[in-house]
């Protein structure tokens, strides 16, 4: 018999509770001085609760949420391009489980609710123990069918960050190597992925000729209605496109 | 007793089957010429097979994958701003329920691995009938905690399209009025959002200056290993930034 279902929530009774949990949710979040793993907040138990018919209702909201949100939705892997313009060098790390020999930016997923340059920062903390801030952003991937993507695109974003710290401690667990390496040299070599290549290309372009050139600059803007605000990301516009005066 | 669940499937007995389903997921696509409504597949139903207990039993895989993906997702709403540069003028839309009288750029969700480019095309030609094709990536808004974004961060990304077709046949459904406005009206009015104003000084910008200054152009790129391509959108790099030929 097809077990369709009516009503505000899914109704079942269980017959058996063994008192274990069905599956920790364990997700990987890169490491660095912290280098942690963390248990995904409720990802490990299902809500549930006695209803009148004396058996156990288990509220479909959330799976409806995510039904909705599985149509339109994507995961978000943020990289730190962190440039030292004094310097002229870039930060780049080797994996150790993939990728091997392959330099690239230090980066990793995005938490829920957090911006852009938030987690690009915080994930080049964690990886290699380097504190920067966020300058602009570069550039962004779409790829589809990514094996480590649940079967989603995911949304690939790397931002230009600006060092603050210079000593490398980085996750031993996640990255083979890591160092500060002459942008130069970063072009020029075979033993990297061909967006850290172009990305370094972009880079010496805007070092040589104004990163104005090449970066997305962000702003915080209000929203209509709801008063909340939001940032937003393109080209630095000029002044005077800004305010229009004496543009007519 | 709280019911704690174990192995790979999520047993449960369902004392009460009604032969309804629990709920038909319709979700909103834009409309135009087609302007259809779609149920979303599969999210009306949970599946669910016979057991060896004698029960029914529901695989929690998806939800495993979904809970993954929770922590790391958001939506991703496309709008286009089709620009006619023969005739400076831009195609704009009035919503029919919300944003009453503020002219804003026509678009909608992204659907499961859909590029960034085809859905802005796709979504203006289903809301407003005109036919367009991608130009450049222009601006990225990120904002949390949106109303209509499930609980998620959403992603809003905006394309600038070059259209093909300028006769109007727009979603009467979701639109109140769509029109041609010449640029500089949108860069003046007040009934618009700050997003939009902020778009249509942009595109002036480039209209007047070079939308080589305004815009993330796109390419594919191989990926490593996988023999897959993805699409890399950034500044548009000079010619010799890219083969280094003669740049030591």
């Amino acid at each position: 018999m097809p077990p369709f279902l009516s009503g505000r929530f899914w109704r079942a009774v269980f017959t058996r509770t063994r008192g274990e949990r069905l599956w920790a949710g364990h997700r990987r979040t890169s490491g660095g001085p912290g280098c942690r793993w963390d248990a995904l907040a409720g990802a490990d138990v299902l809500r549930a609760e006695p209803d009148r018919f004396g058996g156990i209702s288990v509220p479909l909201e959330r799976f409806r949420a995510l039904d909705r949100l599985d149509a339109a939705s994507f995961q978000k892997v943020l990289q730190g391009a962190v440039f030292d313009e004094n310097t002229r060098k870039i930060l780049v790390v080797q994996d150790r489980n993939k990728l091997k020999n392959m330099w690239k930016f230090p980066g990793g997923l995005s938490e829920p609710g957090e911006d852009i340059g938030d987690t690009a920062v915080r994930e080049v903390f964690e990886e290699t123990g380097i504190k920067s801030e966020f300058r602009s952003l570069l550039s962004i991937r779409q790829q589809h069918t990514n094996p480590g993507a649940f079967g989603k695109s995911d949304m690939y974003i790397i931002c230009r960050l600006k060092p603050y710290s210079f000593t490398i401690n980085f996750c031993q667990r996640e990255c083979l190597r890591c160092e500060w390496m002459d942008l130069h040299d970063l072009v020029k070599t075979e033993n990297t992925t061909p967006i850290t290549s172009r990305v370094a290309r972009l880079l010496l372009y805007g070092y040589r000729e104004g990163f104005d050139k090449i970066d997305f600059t962000v702003e915080e803007l209000p929203a209509v209605y709801t008063g909340l605000f939001y940032k937003l990301y393109h080209k630095e516009l000029p002044e005077n496109y800004r305010t229009m005066i004496g543009m007519d």
